[in-house]
């Protein structure tokens, strides 16, 4: 039997982070590869007594078929958070998907079609530029500073491009850990509306912010909304519940919304009625921001370690900024040193990173890399980043 | 803003069973219309165990992000189940979906381009031609008669269309009810392998049986399997253990399912780990198969029930083959009558069904309805029917 496949199946490459993982599974090496919360700060109590709720106080009908919208009293629970954030939007400008990850995914496959153009900052999730480069659109990177996207150089590939999306992680952003100024956001809808183009912020981060006073408004919050928005925002409870619900949603103008919605229906009919179920029951007897404002500074304990560890004298030709939230550190290596080659020497060292060309849409920087703080122990970051300068040391000897 | 969506956005229809529930929701319609099983069947005590067990045995590790494959023990179970049907699989075989309707999306986004040919028995089950239709396949029916397709129509269209794949749900099929014979089945397997055709065999129902000793074998287990076998086979614990968990599972060739699993990474990373979790908790410390032929025995009650009311006078002209397991009868009424019509009365007096013209790739019969037996109670059915009558009497006097 031959097999051959579609040009979405070809296009997609098995994600280097997930490589990773199945090299370290099993034995002793500490990965700081992964984007992984912390196990050990789930609220499983508060998980488990959710469930209990469901099945006591739903029965039998808890575990019926549900809406492809997904269950609205979680909807309604979702849209009064997001109110306290200064987002006005109703049940029918959302839709629940298995993690912000099914968002992208719908929008891009109901949004681009073949040969469209999509602007993100450069580097970008890697996740997101698997969709858009396995669908056919194409990636243009646009050039950033520390405050965002720089904007002359959108201005000139908007005119360039004619772009139908652009796509941006202004809080946190993975890899990067960069947080756009409110200015940058707001030249970003000035420039991105009256041209029709489409704004899909992606906020999976947004809640860990290690700052209690900083404000960091949604580009969504700033354009006028829902309807008319030129904003889908999407964001998740993988970070700040648990990711194994695989609950996340996105907002906007019901006319796309609408159309995401037939596409789920296609895609997937719905998410598990269970899971969102359970977080509506979290959501109504939990105190889910006291339990975010420990994982905030519970992560900035450890954002604040790997730093101090990032400060040791062998570590002094790299380049990072302390992030302001989020899980990672974006580090610049040497120009000599390739990051995927270092990996291999990381790995028999027993510490494993995600070197940083996968993010790149184009013109990748090999001497980039991504380091994880949130997942790893005290002891465990020690030991990686001691690791981690040993196989600095042993690569910079033998090349 | 202006929206432009794609030619995939443009080509959902949303479907009618959706718009009759959305009729239906809230009021005094009964409703013959979904393919939801019985509630009161639900095995709400096992469910609610298997989760305890999750959480008492896993703790906080069962909340963590998961494997894209699937959760590997319940893979691991699933095989174990299909040993006992003949199946031969490794746990590299199978892809976890959320729902077989995932399946059947994920297969056909890396197996079929645009203008590529799916074959497909006339009607058959609309979720799937929803996605074929949007994707740009395009979907050509093959006659059939009460054994399955028509092999002398099947080897004319295979030479004179050159399909990719071969779309069919032989046990019990949505919305016909039909059962493939096995020479049939073994016949599509030879016309189809030596062309290289893939066989995608869909079955939601097949457990739903409703004589204790029949043998239904899946074309997948007739094939040379799972590595070089022609079928790719889904099935899903929707029905047989309940919808809100949306489990479903595909296998075959590990070339297939890897290409799968990949495109399942970009969609939506995995599928609820908990709900993994607890049907692997409940295929080990549950009695499955007792449940099952628990339901089987109930559903067939309800089938003979709706049996013996459609053979009132009043239905005489209507025409129906009794169902060996499944959901579903599938009527025809009288030429003269357009079931889409007959709904709007159906609904004024309080009942409602799905119109056989959506199940139809072409040359639809708008004389057909698909009436659902595993939803209602006994009185509900019979209260129903009676509806459905007055229905069209009431018809048939005004046209």
């Amino acid at each position: 039997m031959n097999f051959t496949f579609s040009s979405f199946a070809d296009g997609l490459k098995s994600s280097a982070v997930r490589e990773i993982l199945k090299l370290t599974q099993g034995n002793a090496v500490i990965s700081l590869a992964g984007g992984l919360p912390a196990e050990e700060h789930f609220p499983l109590a508060a998980v488990r007594e959710a469930f209990e709720r469901v099945f006591a106080s739903g029965g039998k009908s808890s575990l019926q078929y549900g809406l492809t919208e997904g269950y609205t009293p979680l909807r309604e629970a979702i849209c009064a958070r997001m109110a306290k954030k200064g987002v006005n939007v109703k049940p029918e400008n959302m839709l629940i998907t298995t993690g912000s990850q099914q968002a992208i995914y719908l929008l891009t496959r109901v949004y681009m079609s073949v040969g469209d153009v999509v602007l993100v900052e450069n580097p970008t999730y890697l996740a997101a530029l698997q969709i858009f480069q396995a669908s056919g659109v194409r990636v243009v990177g646009v050039e950033a500073d520390e405050h965002g996207m720089r904007m002359d150089d959108l201005e000139a590939k908007l005119k360039q491009y004619r772009p139908k999306m652009v796509y941006v992680t202004p809080t946190f952003a993975n890899p990067t850990g960069k947080v756009w100024s409110v200015e940058r956001r707001k030249q970003l809808l000035a420039l991105c509306k009256p041209n029709h183009v489409l704004i899909l912020e992606d906020d999976p981060y947004g809640e860990i912010q290690f700052d209690r006073n900083a404000k960091y408004p949604s580009i969504f919050s700033l354009d006028e909304h829902p309807e008319g928005s030129a904003v889908l925002y999407t964001s998740t409870f993988s970070k700040t519940v648990v990711p194994a619900l695989r609950t996340g949603w996105i907002i906007g103008d019901t006319r796309v919304i609408t159309q995401m919605t037939k596409a789920k229906q296609a895609v997937d009919l719905h998410s598990s009625t269970l899971d969102q179920q359970a977080l509506y029951q979290l959501l109504t007897h939990f105190d889910l921001d006291a339990h975010i404002q420990n994982i905030r500074d519970e992560y900035r304990r450890r954002m604040e370690l790997m730093k101090s560890l990032l400060q040791d004298a062998r570590f002094s030709d790299l380049r990072w900024n302390e992030p302001q939230g989020g899980m990672f550190f974006w580090v610049e290596l040497p120009e000599s040193i390739d990051a995927s080659e270092l990996l291999k020497r990381a790995v028999e060292k027993g510490v494993a990173f995600v070197p940083g060309v996968d993010f790149y849409a184009e013109n990748p920087r090999f001497n980039t890399m991504r380091l994880n703080f949130t997942h790893t122990d005290n002891d465990s970051m020690k030991l990686g980043l001691d690791r981690l300068a040993d196989a600095l040391d042993a690569y910079k000897h033998n090349v």
